[in-house]
């Protein structure tokens, strides 16, 4: 979602750029705020469930009995199932902001890793899939991105066809939004891999492990936690895919062949 | 800072790559946490010092009497001077996260524009100065980063002399880092600019607004949410710095000559 903006060029000349929108949506649950996200309006429904989902705060979106989007701009209240108890004093941990990182909210660090499961014989890629998800990305994201300010997210079967992809102003948002609609689309993100369109820190792979994720992809930089995260997981992480080439810093190894 | 990891290439042949740490870092203020940040270790003083003061939790480093980083690792202990009360019920307001932005924290979205009063009389700068910074900033980039996963932010003053710069895995926490250095080092931010090597977003303009910086640039795209803020801030903010071209977005006009 793009909007235009009056600029100038460095000789002061006036024209029309599209900057990427980014506003900020926040989450309550029951009535009770538990997050304000920067994010690219769209898919925000999406982006609630993928959220709540990933962050550990909800076990299924069966937790979830209906999200109203229309009563407040830039509100989603998020309602639960009758059935449903989340300790909401549990998520208010005195820890209010982590710059590009959520794992704020987390009792400690040593719980990090351990918040969910590392997977069980998850399925393996053939490398050809893996190396032609760039362009079929960069295709995808040149429809939406007329900003240059957007990050995206996809995932893609054993096969390499794409089966989502989801954009937005944060890289955190965007695996929110794809993994929102695919676990909400009967997308079974077990059986497909995440390419990311840039850089693959700490917290995207908590996000794609509590989406059971087996493979995730960068375009560009692993971080070093990243790493650490994706060998306990039992994930498999590559990162600079470049094609021809890419780098494993973690898991495979491949399936033979499409 | 980077580590060397074993990875393996496209067709499986073991090499060392070098990649970025990222660690988390908890922030307590007399006893309470207040944060968890995954940042790239060194300079961690610096970044508590900016944080602080570029989210509004202290009013100037004055507040800090000690921050301990030895007694625990991957936490900053921070003491508060005898005299300074700040209210830790005011900073934790059930909101635990914010995917790429630190936001949450604060009372109300309404609020957020007008938490820090905007610029008065801010200073002009050069066009030269902005257009002979990013090949300044990429060299003292490369010195630091073989990994290809740092974010760089750098303060330069109106003759276009790098002041200092500051490198991270997370672009905010390379601001903060670069303010809390600059804060703490005589050096004045609200006579320089600052440049990024990413993206421009609300929480940037936010953080340089609290350290009084009056021209933001970027390499790379704004949000419509950073003009936004900017132009309300008497800001000027500069994006796709790519010499010779660039595109001002809010503030403006130069100064005639260095």
């Amino acid at each position: 979602m793009d909007q235009p903006v009056p600029a100038t060029d460095a000789d002061g000349n006036p024209k029309t750029e599209h900057v990427v929108v980014e506003e900020p949506l926040q989450i309550t649950l029951d009535g009770h705020p538990i997050s304000v996200v920067m994010r690219t309006p769209g898919h925000d429904e999406d982006l609630v469930r993928g959220f709540l989902i990933t962050e550990g705060i909800l076990p299924s979106l069966n937790a979830i009995r209906r999200i109203d989007l229309e009563s407040k701009a830039n509100h989603a209240l998020v309602f639960l199932s009758d059935d449903i108890k989340v300790d909401l004093g549990q998520l208010t941990r005195h820890v209010f902001s982590a710059s590009s990182c959520g794992i704020c909210g987390k009792a400690s660090i040593d719980a990090i890793i351990s918040g969910f499961p590392p997977l069980e014989d998850p399925p393996r890629f053939p490398k050809e899939a893996l190396l032609a998800a760039p362009d079929i990305l960069r295709t995808a994201q040149a429809t939406f991105d007329t900003t240059g300010g957007l990050h995206a997210a996809a995932l893609f079967d054993t096969t390499g066809k794409m089966l989502a992809v989801r954009e937005d102003i944060g890289r955190h948002n965007a695996v929110d939004k794809l993994i929102g609609h695919a676990l909400s689309n009967n997308i079974d993100p077990a059986t497909a891999f995440l390419l990311v369109s840039g850089r693959v820190s700490f917290e995207i792979m908590q996000k794609s492990l509590a989406a059971r994720i087996p493979l995730v992809a960068a375009i560009s930089a692993p971080s070093s936690l990243a790493i650490d995260f994706a060998t306990k997981a039992k994930q498999t992480l590559v990162a600079f895919l470049r094609p021809p080439k890419f780098n494993v810093y973690a898991g495979a190894p491949w399936r033979r062949s499409l």
